[in-house]
């Protein structure tokens, strides 16, 4: 067995999936079933056209509270020569809805007649005169529904393919019908394999791997319109996992075998489907993803193995039954390696099964609307990779915007925080900064135009007030690029505003003078967020004694710095500058993170002994901190933004007592300089 | 009590019930309940931020199939300087996701070595080897996961108020955590009334209305996030009505009304409000669905009203245990009364329902995407009310086009064929033809791109055509405005072909004259669709033995005419006038319907005894048919639009037998012609 995969163009791979498919006869709806019409029937897909059985409404009906009559007696009739028409044989009381007599041919709305007694004087009781005066002449047919006006019986009411929302419930009913043949939902079967992998919710050792996959896999499945069955989890054993694939393939309609997709010691996926079917391909040129199977199980393949089972092992969970190759209809039967890392399987899902679920239901595949945006820095990407990268999208000054997130395949943070796909084509090796993207997007424009784009320094605040301005109608959405970085966004226009805190050595002040240098002539409104305390986080109990930026010069001390640009980088620099100390007797000093929480993280892990950073990540991780510097975290506003309606619910925010109360609540912040106004400019 | 309602705006009709929903604090987050990790929590909406317990990785992971080592003993290792590592003290092997050893930074994958045996020779035991042989340097760190890669334990994964997708689980499961705290699902009790309402299924009489608005509104309580209670059908009882709401208050948040919710004889709506709580708001100037009401139910009322009820009446439907009021924690519940027409009723729930549960469940409103479409034609609108108005949408020569559908109320079909909505605001009393409207689309962007937009004469062979086309990734959309309006529509550049059977009296030449007199100078192609029959529609039986246009004459004979414009009406006017037959001889000449389904509906109906039709409508509601002619129905298509590629789908299922073969299971149809090429411009 080879440890490279060949990988093949996606679209290639796609192909030769659906031409299998449609080789054995599973291109199509699975099958047929009948529904009650009830609200259970939301979402199902409807599985024929559907013709209406009656009319609707189904009689004449009136349309207005008021008098049933027959047009013609009221022609001619004028405000200043009313016809007076009798109740009985000229005109009768009908409610909404009520059928129009039979001699009638239009409806007079009550609010329209003079209501009379048996003297002919007016009278209260409108309902149920001896006479009607009318002032009017009525045309035929008016203010009464006919019959068929909405349905005309066998009209076509709904086609084939539906995905059924509320009010087709309601036309299918109005058309006459209790039922609804739908298409059955597909079953999917998810079965995670290796033996690494925990369930949710165990004490966890090194190594051992929680196991969501099947969780995320399984969500997908149902949103598509299909049934999953999670499997328990089976250990890298080739002929458990053979017996699994064979129990699962009975009752499923397709199997996902997560992990062990690729080539590696362990990965028996594509050997098993190799033993139990066609393997059709292995490796497609996608990222992230690569390492797909695609393939079709064989029935008699299963059959043979079983047997061989049944004399050598007496499999306790093959099932003795199903060995009858009668009670199986089925000859083929479709599975799909999905690829271990938590990003690449629901990529896999969405690119390789919600195609096969879309055929099999008979609906049209979901599709993401797609929007052109610019990219706010360069992606580099292998050439002969469709590439999707997870980017969050902000419209800014009437652009949109596309901020790449994390690129890993482990990072399922970066699909949840992303409100779009964007494809780095295969034949691209790369895509500029500025440059048009496609993004396939998760969000509503609606959304995104509400999103306030905040690039620059990192703060843990910044988190909190996420969470308080999505109770006001905002999305806050942040990219961490240090402070330098983000002045220099907002001088390309690329954000709505910049967390920052630099420090200007020669002035001891913070933010102006690099604003002025990194905005030259861009007026800004400048307001304080917070005061914070920047320091050394270290192990707990501070095994290495480290007491301030000189023990940084031990051998003995690993070091772990921010990226250059960052504010907390600068304040190092300044310091070390001031206390002439050179980096180059800082072991790590040229190993960066980009945020105060990967710092923290890589002490508490032992990658670093320590880092500079704020206190509130050294709590986090429940590090010890020792206390250096105070500083101010100033938001940068350019002053378009700063009167715009959007940013509104911020500016309110910052002198919003439980937003300052949930600040201080988080150490080493002081909330007294919050919402001063450092600079405004003309 | 008033026969009329006094409309408010929508705006303040919102704003009182959401002020009244403050200060009985119910505008909140209902309640927060725990829930089990698993695909059932998928839509589910996130009560609280949520925070990683654990960070993810929670160790240095290998991030490839390869070898941990030190990154520092490959220093200077060159293609043409390799260095030996010995397996054991200087490198492990390791599988994807394996922890790092204590000792090791670095790994490195294994397609990037040379293993050797312990003669120093390469060996094809490439996993065990018992040196490897490197030929780069590799850096600190590399194809190695760090701890917190992903998820930083402490840090935030997911905001509150969050609707939950597939992958934010996966987030939540690596975030530590098996549970999830979710804002409960809002109980909506939906209790139809109306002495005239049936269930579904049940036989009809005149008079008797399906109730299929429980249905509807059900589920769109249940696709806004809400759990719905379908009660059974209320009659026309105030007494019985107040039991029924009393009951549903005991456990349900919110109380909707169906029907009686206007100010007619039967319509107790409001009554049942002022009775047991305090009613709102009673009208709203809004199309459909202004007799909507708005209250709150007060829980001391409801306990009086019990009270007098077992005394006066030992009413069987009182549970005994509720009337203790320490068993209820509430005070004040909402209820709305909602319309009777099913459009109103289905627009009201959008209206007012939604941002109720939006509220109660912490999340965001839904919002319709919206576009700018030009109006097809004029709309006329009162002036004090927001009208919505139904529109199909469709993309004609990059013009995004809004066609109004029926605007009855009681039309659910027009809701049903609706690609979104178009608001004519109140204050403008109506939109000319050709002027931009804002739509709220129901259908993505992609979806509008893929549809054919047909306007013209009407034939029941495009309902199959449109079945046809979506299994082809096309959707047809058809306006039906007759022949000559659908030439009108190319030559405006509103739609991307024609249905047309217009015959040139002077020539007896089907629609080549009209072409070019209502599309002058543009190229066009005509290709056949079908040959088909006209004739008269008649009564089961011919009661009046019509035999030709000349019994059209008798004065027994009432006849139901097409619009002017249509091919139908033309063909009549062509045949009466050479026959010499004057049109005012015709009883009925003047009264129009807009579809041969319509004209034979209301022949069914007995609102006519006669019409001239097609031989398919006329079987269609079991009618007799008097053929009288044959002629030839076309599809016109402007050149620009009979290359592209929108519409190749089409241009082949004319020549498709399946197609065919379903055309001429209809009754009167010709396909002999279909596919026929009539004329093609250069």
């Amino acid at each position: 067995m080879s440890i490279y995969l060949h990988d093949i163009p996606l679209p290639q791979a796609q192909a030769r999936f659906q031409q299998a498919l449609e080789e054995a006869n599973l291109w199509r709806v699975l099958s047929v079933e009948v529904i009650p019409l009830d609200e259970n029937a939301l979402g199902r897909v409807t599985a024929e056209p559907i013709w209406a059985k009656i009319s609707s409404p189904h009689y004449h009906a009136s349309a207005m509270d008021g008098f049933a009559l027959r047009a013609v007696y009221t022609n001619g009739a004028l405000p200043s020569k009313p016809i007076t028409l009798h109740l009985g044989p000229e005109a009768e009381y009908v409610d909404t809805g009520d059928p129009l007599p039979q001699w009638a041919d239009a409806v007079i709305p009550i609010e329209n007649v003079e209501s009379l007694d048996e003297h002919g004087n007016i009278t209260k009781d409108i309902r149920d005169p001896a006479s009607i005066r009318i002032r009017a002449s009525v045309a035929p047919w008016s203010h009464v529904r006919p019959l068929g006006e909405d349905i005309v019986a066998t009209q076509l009411v709904l086609p084939a393919g539906r995905v059924l929302r509320p009010v087709d419930l309601g036309a299918i009913a109005a058309a006459g019908h209790q039922e609804v043949k739908a298409a059955r939902k597909p079953k999917v079967a998810i079965i995670p394999t290796g033996t690494e992998l925990v369930p949710i919710g165990s004490p966890l050792k090194a190594g051992d791997i929680l196991e969501y996959n099947s969780l995320v896999i399984a969500a997908q499945v149902r949103s598509m319109g299909g049934e999953a069955t999670r499997y328990p989890i089976v250990r890298d054993d080739f002929e458990l996992i053979c017996e699994r694939v064979l129990e699962a393939a009975q009752s499923h309609d397709l199997i996902l075998l997560n992990a062990g997709s690729s080539a590696g010691a362990e990965d028996f996926s594509a050997k098993v489907v190799e033993k139990l079917g066609t393997l059709l391909v292995h490796g497609v040129a996608v990222r992230p993803g690569h390492p797909v199977i695609l393939g079709l199980l064989n029935r008699q393949s299963l059959i043979e193995n079983r047997k061989s089972q049944i004399v050598n092992r007496q499999s306790p969970i093959v099932n003795r039954k199903s060995l009858n190759p009668e009670s199986e209809t089925w000859n083929l039967k479709p599975i799909i390696g999905v690829p271990g890392y938590p990003v690449s399987a629901a990529l896999t899902v969405d690119i390789f099964v919600e195609p096969i679920l879309a055929k099999w239901l008979g609906r049209r595949q979901k599709e993401l609307p797609v929007e052109t945006a610019a990219l706010t820095r360069k992606l580099v990407s292998p050439a002969g990779d469709d590439d999707f990268v997870r980017v969050v999208v902000g419209e800014v000054g009437g652009k949109l915007l596309a901020a790449p997130l994390s690129r890993g395949a482990g990072v399922i943070t970066s699909l949840v925080q992303a409100d779009g796909l964007a494809l780095v084509p295969s034949g691209a090796q790369g895509i500029e900064a500025g440059e048009k993207i496609q993004v396939r997007l998760y969000r509503s424009k609606a959304e995104i135009e509400k999103t306030i784009f905040c690039i620059g320094s990192h703060d843990l605040t910044l988190d909190l007030l996420a969470q308080f301005l999505s109770e006001h109608d905002r999305r806050l959405v942040s990219a961490n690029v240090g402070s330098q970085g983000g002045l220099i966004a907002l001088r390309r226009g690329e954000a709505h505003l910049a967390g920052s805190h630099l420090l200007d050595p020669q002035t001891g002040e913070y933010n102006i003078s690099s604003i002025r240098r990194y905005m030259p002539g861009r007026p800004v409104k400048v307001i304080a967020l917070v005061g914070r305390e920047q320091g050394l986080i270290v192990k707990k109990g501070n095994p290495k004694g480290i007491t301030d930026l000189r023990s940084l010069t031990s051998s003995q001390v690993r070091f772990m710095n921010r990226q250059r640009g960052a504010g907390t980088r600068v304040l190092l620099d300044y310091h070390l500058n001031s206390m002439t100390i050179p980096s180059e007797s800082i072991v790590g000093y040229h190993q960066e993170e980009y945020t105060h929480l990967a710092v923290a993280a890589s002490v508490a892990s032992g990658r670093a002994d320590c880092g500079l950073g704020i206190a509130a990540a050294a709590q986090a991780l429940d590090l010890d901190f020792i206390p250096l510097f105070q500083e101010r975290y100033d938001l940068v506003i350019p002053k378009e933004y700063a009167e715009h309606e959007l940013l509104a619910p911020l500016f309110r925010l910052l002198t919003d007592s439980p937003f300052r109360e949930a600040v201080s609540q988080l150490t080493g912040y002081d909330v007294s300089v919050m919402g001063k106004i450092i600079l405004e400019d003309e």
